[in-house]
C-alpha cells in the first residue's frame, strides 16, 4: 500500500501516517489539493490529510476541495495529540537558555505564544515555510546558536536534542487528519493496536437561506437520538450567507436511521451526501 | 486611532486595514496572539485579524485566543475579496509565461491549483513564509526568471508587475476579518463608503455532550425567527467530544428577542457569552 500525506517530510501529518501505517510506503505532497488529486487518479492508495485545528495547512481547504473538486470518500480519521518541543543542535546543548533566535512554522510559534512570552520574551523569531524547514535549517547551522519549535520526528529525523517538551499553551491541542479514497467501501489497514470508534459524515445543503432551517435539519436527527459530536458551516462559495453543513453523527451508516434522517431532509428539499462512514482512531 | 493587524506588510488583513481605515496609524504584528495582546494592553487601538477562509494564518487560532486567553469584544467585521494575481518584476514582464519557478505562500499556491495545473504545469514553486515576501524577493531577484502569487497591494508595494490577473480558482474567495476592542461599546469609525449591515455573535457552551442538546439550543433561536448566518463547533480543549458553539445572528443586539433567548438557554444550562454586537463592512 502506498499512502500519500501533505509534506514535507517530519510534519504531523508524517508523524500520524507512520503512526498508523508503519507497513506502508510513503508519499509527501506539498499542497492538499496535490495530494487529493494522486489519491483520485489512482497514483497512491489512500492520501492523509489534515481536516481539522491543523497547524501546517487550512482546513477550509481539504473540506472545500473534497466537495468542489475531488469527490473522495473519508474512509477513515486520526485524531493525534499536537505536541510541540523546543530543539536545538546537540552541540548547543548546554546553552540552550541563552539562544539568539527561535524558527519555526508561524502557527507553531503562536501555539507556544505563552511559553515564549515567559521565557524568551526578549528572544526575535523567525519564520520558516514548516517546522520541518526550520529544523533543518538549526541542524545545518551548528555555528549558530539558535533553536527551533518542531516536533519529536522532526529532531529524530533531523538529530536535534530536545531541550524542552511540551512548550505548547493548550494540554489538549489535537488535529484530526482523514484518510481519503475514490471507493467508499475500501478497506483500510491499520495499525491494531491502535483503539477506534465508528462515524459518518454527513453533507447537508439546505434548501435557501431562511430563519430556522437549520433548526428542522437538526430536528431529523434529534428525534431519532442521533449523537451528532460535530456540525459545522462552510459557505457554498455561490454567495455571502449560503452555507452547506458538515455533520459528525457518532455511529456507522446504519439501514434505517440515518438513511430515514436523509430522506425526510431530501422531502424538504435538501441535499444530503454522505461523506464517509469510516472508523475514527485515536493516537 | 492606531490599527494593527496580522503582517507583515501588504498581506491581505493589510489590504482590508487600509481599505477600512485610510487615514488611521497602522502597526503590523507577526502573530494573531501577539495582535490581540496589543489590543487588550492598549498599546493599539483596534486588533483586525482574519476569522474565516483567511489564508495567512489559523482562523482557529483567533478563536480559540478569543475565547480562552483575552477577553476582547468583536466591534466590527470586515468581508474582503481574496484576489490572487501572478506577479514578475517589470525587467521580466515580457516573458512571463517562461518563467521557471514560482514564489508564494503555500495556501496562494493551493489556492491556484487548477490555474497552476493548467497553465504552468511543469514548473516547480517554493514556499515563502507570506505573500509578501515572496514578492520582495521577486522584487530583489530581478536576474531570476521568477513569478510570484500574491496581491494587489504587495505588486504596488514591491514594484512588480501583475501580468495574470484572478488566478485563484474559486471566484467566491472571501476571508472575513474582525476587528477587536476591549470594550464591547467602543464605537469605531470606517470609511464611511462602505457599506454594512448588523451582526451579532454568540459563544454557547452546551451542559453535556448528549443527543440533541443542539438541537434544543437552536430552538430558542427559531421560534424567535432569529436569523443564524453561521454556526460552528469548537472543541472546549478539555478533551475530545466536547464543543462550544459559535453562533452569528442577523441583527444587532436588542432588548427583549436575543436576551430572551439568551436566558432560555441558560436556564437549561448553557453558558452563553455575548462576543460582540458589530457592524458586518463588505468591501
Amino acid at each position: 500500500m502506498k499512502v500519500g500525506y501533505l509534506g514535507p517530510e517530519a510534519t504531523f501529518t508524517h508523524l500520524a501516517v507512520c503512526s498508523c501505517f508503519a507497513e506502508a510506503k510513503q508519499q509527501a505532497y506539498n499542497t492538499i489539493p496535490a495530494c487529493m488529486d494522486a489519491a483520485m487518479s489512482g497514483e497512491i492508495d489512500l492520501a492523509v490529510v489534515p481536516l481539522e485545528n491543523a497547524i501546517e495547512g487550512s482546513v477550509n481547504m481539504t473540506i472545500d476541495y473534497l466537495i468542489h473538486e475531488q469527490p473522495l470518500y473519508i474512509v477513515g480519521e486520526i485524531t493525534a495529540p499536537i505536541r510541540q518541543h523546543l530543539l536545538v543542535h546537540p552541540s548547543r546543548k548546554e546553552e540552550w537558555t541563552n539562544i539568539e533566535k527561535i524558527y519555526s512554522h508561524s502557527h507553531a510559534i503562536a501555539q507556544c505564544h505563552k511559553f515564549l512570552h515567559r521565557q524568551f520574551d526578549s528572544v526575535p523569531f523567525e519564520y520558516a515555510t514548516s517546522t520541518g524547514a526550520a529544523a533543518k535549517y538549526v541542524s545545518e547551522n551548528p555555528d549558530k546558536n539558535i533553536a527551533v519549535i518542531a516536533n519529536e520526528m522532526a529532531a529524530k529525523t533531523y538529530r536535534l536534542d530536545i531541550v524542552k517538551r511540551d512548550i505548547h499553551d493548550y494540554e489538549y491541542n489535537h488535529t484530526r487528519f482523514v484518510m481519503l479514497h475514490p471507493d467508499q467501501h475500501a478497506s483500510v489497514q491499520v495499525n491494531p493496536e491502535l483503539s477506534s470508534r465508528p462515524k459518518t459524515t454527513l453533507m447537508v445543503t439546505l434548501p435557501s437561506d431562511r430563519s430556522g432551517a437549520l433548526h428542522q435539519v437538526l430536528s431529523a436527527f434529534a428525534w431519532r437520538n442521533l449523537n451528532l459530536s460535530k456540525i459545522e458551516s462552510r459557505p457554498t462559495k455561490t454567495g455571502l450567507g449560503n452555507y452547506f453543513f458538515i455533520i459528525d453523527i457518532e455511529m456507522a451508516l446504519d439501514d434505517v436511521l440515518i438513511p430515514g434522517a436523509a430522506a425526510e431532509l431530501e422531502a424538504l428539499g435538501c441535499k444530503v451526501k454522505v461523506l464517509g462512514t469510516y472508523n475514527a482512531y485515536v493516537l
